[in-house]
């Protein structure tokens, strides 16, 4: 069976893109408050960007808040997505940003929601409750979760840049330690037994990325942040990508749904990915 | 405008009671896997547990698992206890047990959700992506939100126990320490500027309850964990109660859902629970 990363990895290599397409229908965004509105808004941007989206990634908030109707609305949404990914002849994944979190038995729930019912291939998570809250959403081996790790938001410093001692229970700290955030990609890389965890790390900081990507050298990370969080591109990827020059997603969404052109917008964001990936290779071979 | 604490204690008083009773209608535990009988479960325990309910706590993610159908019947569930409340002269209060947590702008959507359009008048919120991500629920002053401090769990530890050093960014280990989740209390303590924020503290572990309430001796605690995942009540009480005898709602769902008379399963924990309340009394009194 294929791992939701070798998925994903067929898919750049199909688009030669590293660009997640975010969908998060606004309500500010929309002609009318309605779930019809939000699903209309969502699909004329998969339309319009899938021939250089990597991935697309629908936020829950969204469509949870027009209620039945939204959840219908995203259950919509993710069925037409794979209907354009037959069109293109190239399956597009869709990574589910809920940022779930729960005790096990209930997590079994949302992942089956996920998973089962919306069809979704991946997930973002919430480490705070621990391995066994993840663990239901690692039960399926051809699906992926993303866990938070550093994010994007200024409140990401209030708990994530805590430094840690790197054992729990205990508060010597002539321990070796480190920032909350590095201690979950530790934590993530020694759960990733069968490569279907994955990181969301800001692209806001690229000291944070930088670090993130020596604790966890061959995860993927889920990266939102470029453009009106403040982001920059460049940047980021030579902070985050890995040895390869793949195993970063940069999600964007406001910038191409706000654009004029939202095809043309996805276009140039793929191409500036590609033209820095193509430096890094040259100065990568120049080192050598 | 009455807060939701205020709203709380004067359901707390009419019902002589600190039981939240907690609405999981785990497929298992249905005739038939259908969005109908999730809220038939629910409102069966609602009607039969009504008098003796401080609050009712239904969680998200078994109604989410029924996609738009159960995302109605939650509607319908909450609705329903404010009929209930209406019949009992004394309204109980809903708290969705959703454990959400995002950006402030997908927050809000969050917050509308929850609020707004499900009618639920407080909220869990899983505090790893920092203040930010709780603003908007506190934006709603007669709203409550409880935030995930320390769970009841067994991968709680890998996070919420961490030594952390108090001030983040700083990796130097002189300054004084303490776990995560006792950061988090106070974090929540600090940010509580408007009594509307309280916290979740598993019944399992005594000693974290205990130095939960010290780090936040006015907050009101969501307690899981009792029965099912062996916590013991008198001890639970004793280690979270705040001096005035309240501050604690013990959270029960399947003892009294699985129970043969649940009627009589939550009127005897809301004795036990009065029954402690009064020897911790008397030996307060004879302590003086």
């Amino acid at each position: 069976m294929e791992t939701f990363f070798s998925f994903l990895e067929r898919r750049v290599d199909d688009c030669a893109s590293l660009l997640c397409v975010g969908l998060d229908p606004h309500i500010s965004d929309l002609p009318e408050a309605t779930a019809a509105a939000a699903l209309d808004f969502s699909l004329r941007i998969v339309r319009e960007t899938s021939s250089c989206a990597a991935a697309f990634k629908p936020n829950a908030a969204f469509f949870e808040f027009f209620g039945p109707e939204g959840w219908d609305a995203l259950k919509q949404l993710i069925a037409a997505i794979a209907e354009e990914s037959a069109r293109l002849g190239s399956m597009i994944p869709v990574i589910l940003d809920a940022k779930r979190g729960d005790i096990a038995s209930t997590a079994e729930a949302y992942a089956k929601s996920a998973f089962e019912r919306l069809g979704a291939d991946a997930i973002t998570l919430n480490p705070y409750l621990g391995r066994d809250s993840i663990e239901p959403f690692l039960g399926y081996p051809e699906k992926g979760a993303f866990l938070l790790c550093k994010t994007s938001n200024p409140g990401a410093s209030d708990l994530q840049d805590l430094a840690v001692a790197r054992s729990p229970l205990t508060e010597d700290f002539r321990t070796p330690s480190v920032p909350l955030y590095v201690h979950v990609a530790e934590l993530a890389r020694a759960w990733n037994t069968r490569d279907n965890i994955g990181l969301v790390v800001g692209a806001t900081q690229p000291e944070a990325l930088a670090r993130v990507r020596a604790a966890a050298p061959e995860l993927w990370f889920l990266s939102p942040g470029v453009g009106p969080q403040g982001g920059d591109l460049a940047t980021a990827l030579k902070a985050g990508l890995r040895k390869d020059g793949k195993g970063m997603l940069i999600n964007v969404s406001r910038s191409i749904a706000r654009a004029e052109n939202p095809k043309k917008a996805a276009a140039a964001l793929r191409d500036e990915i590609v033209n820095v990936q193509r430096d890094m290779n040259r100065e990568e071979r120049k080192g050598r």
